[in-house]
Parts: C-alpha cells; sequence; structure tokens
C-alpha cells in the first residue's frame, strides 16, 4: 500500500549518508519494503546517473535520490591557508606535508547539471538537505513528478519549507548524525531534540512529518508515530551493515560507541555534524572559529586521515554518528529493515500505558 | 492500581520545580491521580515540614519531595567579587547599586536536618537532583520506606544510580527545562535527546526508568513509553498553570515560547539550567567561564531583575523551560493531569503504523 507522499510499502526510509554508502545499502534497504536513498553530494552528474542505473537494475522498488543545496561559498584564500597552516604542528609530527589550501568546492549543490539527471532518470522520491534550491530548480523538480523532501530544525524551518509546496517535511531532531540541515540559522544551540520538536512540526506543517534523529530500533520508530511521524528515517543504525561502505576505523568507533560520546564539529567540512568525540575534534573543536565556510573547511587533515587509517586509527577521521549509535548493529541491511518494522509494530502492540 | 515503584494512580509525575510552585501545584495533581512534587531546594526544614502537613492536609494521595544534593562549594571571594563587578555596569545604568558578593550558597544540598524531616513525616517518594546524597543519609531515607528516584543524563549516570539501590532512574533528555541533574559530567554537550538516551538506560539498567525532558502532552507520554519509560514527569508544561508561583514575566515569556528559543546558561546559579533566551543570556552567557560554582553564581543581578520585573520585564529573569514549552497550557493542573492522560491513551489507540 502507498500514500501520497511515501511510494515505498514501509514507512523506514534510510537515511542517505554521503561517504559512507552508495547503490548495495539503497537497493538492499528498498527490497526490504523501505525507502533506500542514494546520496549525490559526493558525485558527479556522471556517476549520480550510473548509480540510478544501478539501482534500477537490481530493484523495480521506489527510492530516493538526495541532494545537498547549500550556497557556495565565495572562495578566501587567506582564510584557507590559515586552516591548513593549523594543522601544519600535526602534519609535521608524524613527517608529512600538510596539503594544498583547499579553494574550490569538492562538493556541489543540486545545480542545471543534476536537475538535467533527474529530469533523464525521474527518481521517485527527490530529498534535499540545507533548504531547497532555487524556485526554477525546484519546479524543474516538480514537474518529473517526483515526490520532493526536506529537512527542518525548528518550527520556523518547518513552515518556511511547507510553504514552498514539498510533500513532506523530514524533522531532524538535535540526536541526528552527519550535518544538521539547518539553513535559517547557524546556531547549533538552537536546534531542539526530537521529542519536542517532531509534535511542534507536526502541529505547525500541513503536509506529512517525517521523523529523524536518534531513531534506531523499532521502540523509535513507534514513539515517532507516537508524536505524529508519518515514516522515520534512520541512518546510523544502517552503517554497521555489510551493505554500507563505512571504514574500518569507523566500524570499529562505532562498536564501541556510547550514548554521551557524539559531538557537533564543524572542523571536518566547514558545517556542523555530529559524529563520535576523537583527537582531532578534542585537540582542534569540536567547534573552530577558523574553519573555512562549507564545504571548503573539508580536506585540511586528509594526509593526517589517510596516515592514521593505515595504523588502524581514527584520531583524524570524521566518525559520523547519531547519539543512539550504541543502537547499531552489524547485520543484513535488508534483514534490518524488516527487524525495524517488526520491532516497531511489536512495540505498539506491547505498551502497557501503566505504572 | 499501584506497582513497585511508583505509588500514584496514574505513572505522570509532575516535575519538582523549585521557585515556581509550592503546595498547590503538588495537590493538585495528587488529586487526578498523578504524583504531584514539593521542591525543597530553597526551603529550610522548617518550611519543608509546614509543606508536607499542608499537602496532607488536604489530600491522601501519595506526592514526592525532592532534594539536591550537589556538594556544596568552597567560598572563593575574589571569585565573587568578581562576578558582581561583571554586572556593575548593568546595575549603573539604571541607577542601582550592584548587591554584596554571595559568599554563603543559597540552596542546600540534603542533609542531616533534612533528613530528620524525611524521618518525621515518612514522605512516599523522595527524589535526589545531581546525584545521590553519602550512604549513610540514602540508608536513612531508605530506612523510612520512601520509594527513591534520581536523575541520569546519561547511561553511565544511570548505571551509578542503579548500582546504588535505587527505585527509580529518570532518564532526563537534553530537552528538559531547568537544572540538568549530571553529576559525573559537567560537559553539556555530552547529554544526548530523550529519543536516545531513553532507549539505552532502558537497556542498561534493572530498575524501572521515568521520562523526563521535552514532554508536554499526551503525545510525549504515549511515545515515551514506546521507548520504554514506565512513567513520564512533566514540569514545564505545568507553570502556566493558576497553581503554579510562576511570575508574571515568565509566564508572559511561556506564552509566546518557540521551539528554538531555549538555551542552556549557567549564568543565573552556576549550573547549567534550559531556560528561555532572554537579554541577560544574550549579553553575558548563556555559559560564562565567570561564573562562581553553584549555586554561589545566584543573585548577582537580583536587584535588577527585581526593578526590571517592576516594569514588566523579564530582561534579567531566570525563564526556566524545556524545548515543549510552547505546548504549555494555561489549564488548571489537575484537569491538566486528566487530559494528559487521556490523550495518551488516545495517541496510543489511534496510531497506525503504515505510512
Amino acid at each position: 500500500m502507498t500514500t501520497g507522499f511515501l511510494p515505498s510499502r514501509l514507512p523506514i526510509i534510510q537515511a542517505p549518508m554521503a561517504g559512507s554508502q552508495g547503490v548495495d545499502l539503497c537497493v538492499s534497504v528498498c527490497e526490504a519494503g523501505g525507502l533506500g536513498s542514494l546520496p549525490s553530494a559526493m558525485l558527479t552528474p556522471a556517476s549520480l546517473r550510473g548509480q540510478i542505473d544501478a539501482v534500477r537494475a537490481r530493484t523495480r522498488a521506489p527510492f530516493n535520490v538526495n541532494f545537498f543545496c547549500h550556497v557556495p561559498p565565495e572562495p578566501n584564500p587567506e582564510r584557507a591557508a590559515r586552516w591548513v597552516a593549523e594543522f601544519a604542528p600535526d602534519h609535521a609530527a608524524v613527517g608529512l606535508d600538510p596539503p594544498p589550501a583547499a579553494t574550490s568546492p569538492g562538493r556541489v549543490p543540486f545545480d542545471e547539471a543534476m536537475a538535467e539527471v533527474v529530469e533523464e532518470t525521474r527518481p521517485p522520491v527527490v530529498s534535499f538537505h540545507f533548504g531547497l534550491p532555487d524556485e526554477a530548480l525546484l519546479e524543474r523538480v516538480k514537474r518529473v513528478g517526483a515526490k520532493i523532501y526536506s529537512s527542518a530544525t525548528s518550527v520556523e524551518e518547518a513552515r518556511w519549507l511547507d510553504a514552498r509546496g514539498i510533500d513532506a517535511v523530514i524533522a531532524q531532531g538535535a540526536e541526528a548524525g552527519g550535518h544538521r540541515g539547518m539553513f535559517l540559522t547557524e546556531d547549533v544551540d538552537a536546534q531542539p531534540g526530537l521529542f519536542a520538536l517532531l509534535p511542534q512540526v507536526v502541529d505547525a506543517v500541513k503536509v506529512p512529518v517525517i521523523a529523524a534523529g536518534g531513531i534506531a530500533d523499532g521502540r523509535g520508530i513507534a514513539a515517532a508515530f507516537a508524536l505524529g511521524a508519518r515514516a522515520a528515517q534512520i541512518g546510523t543504525a544502517y552503517l554497521l551493515t555489510p551493505q554500507a561502505t563505512t571504514s574500518a576505523v569507523h566500524r570499529a568507533a562505532l562498536a564501541s560507541a556510547r550514548d554521551d560520546a557524539t559531538r557537533l564539529a564543524n572542523i571536518f567540512t566547514g558545517r556542523p555534524a555530529r559524529g563520535l568525540l576523537n583527537r582531532f575534534m578534542r585537540e582542534h573543536g569540536p567547534m573552530n572559529r577558523l574553519a573555512p565556510a562549507f564545504p571548503l573547511a573539508t580536506g585540511a587533515v586528509a594526509p593526517l586521515r589517510a596516515h592514521y587509517e593505515t595504523l588502524g586509527s581514527c584520531d583524524y577521521s570524521p566518525l559520523w554518528a547519531g547519539q543512539a549509535a550504541a543502537l547499531a548493529r552489524a547485520e543484513d541491511a535488508g534483514r534490518m529493515t524488516e527487524r525495524l518494522w517488526s520491532e516497531a509494530t511489536e512495540a505498539l502492540k506491547t505498551i502497557q500505558l501503566a505504572p
């Protein structure tokens, strides 16, 4: 059964996780009845086209393609040089040269070229992060008939999205791993937790609301529905599946994750994103005012990251994770999707509202 | 029907809110079937005894008495003087003298004198904030037969409490208004939101778990139960009831509260507590390294607070509120308790786990 906003059989959306997944995870979730996602923020139009073709070759189920839509920053060579210089001692300590200062963005927002891919491939769902593209680009996505979602980290952002005629709002709680979707503010202290955010967003918008952040098992899905969500978007829980491309050091860190071990850091990319606390965060962040605007902070410790990962250390790696990371399991992504659903159903059946 | 850990008829606990409530709110909630609370952090033993007597004169229902159990700080006259001096310009701007530097605590932790009150009055439930009192004092509370709760802001704190043989752990999410219960760390960035914290605490401890933080209506209660809670503790939602002693400026601020308008501030008391953003927070905080240890930061802007409150302004007042403050309603506390319960029951009945 499908309804207007969500074409998948189950109301479980696999959160797009650029850098940690590709076609395999998307297909496994789709085949199990959830909505698998393809993150495109780090892909060229040609490689995205290839991935969409690969998904379609392996499943007839609907899927989601995710795009970033940040405003690309003005290059600032001075700031870029200052940022790389900040880590010169770290590089020198292990005999490495620092990388060149980044002046061109490594992640491109949704643009003409990507709109063409959407028009050619007609994905059933398109989701955006960091707001929405400009009206003309958004109109092109609407015209292909794709369902459109975007993330809100506050009621104000949810209302802003709702007013622009999309199909569902993703209420992203502060618990969520990875980049905050925030686009009307940069103040991370303003972002409410999902318990408070979700019902207030549900009350504020006309469209269905998808819950995201801190949901990693069936109890969380049931709770999200109790608060008014119509679907749950789940990311971190999938990072330990064999279908994800999560790095070895990231997997090892997740395996010993604790509830209180994540922090919001801007030092990896320039935008605040939640990950497990590590040496780079402790020594240079987790938030650092020197960081160039997103995504220009990326790559400043790339040689160090590669060096330490070779040694099996996650000291300089981004370890994206939500606050429920400790609930993640190394399990087939399809089976996990089915388990999440049966747990949610069971949780609702067995709740006894008595002390 | 009562069970081991909670003597009230309904699994709804009115969160103790020192400074914003007394006997009236406690009694109204008790009479409606919830567990009303008396906060004693700002009371003398004699006045607490009087309040307990007053509650018993008006209801036969069980109730909770709440105590702080922080370690009183060493007086630090230099730091105290520096703190008061910080606001000398603010006072001068409106022709006021700054107050004397605070060197003795205004809030006393649970001690011998309070243990005597507990032994004399035998309250059905005793809850603690900021950990637990020392073993001898805790033993005295156990011996009177009171059920004992305390707050945990992380799995680690929950395990610490569970190991000390109390009857229930209150999992306090980052959404919660007022003081964090944190006692094993001072790092507020470590505190997870309730969606992530609650199921992890439920999995980690042997005793029942009470959910707190960002719950302000029946949907929140139902969601907390879905995540494994056996009761919900609700504070901010009661601040607009006529039975609360919430100040006029605090009520006015709550009436226009937004989901993204609270911040954690240590400038009011020395410990991080969540309240609505106001001028004092904007200009001097919300967190400030100069703040003396809890509770010695209290009172440094008392003349300004009084001055501005007379003018109807909340510029220097603590406006404690959780992130779901916008869901609070001006409603009789007893009727609110009944409504919360019927909403929770209804929410669970009508959840449709389909997209």
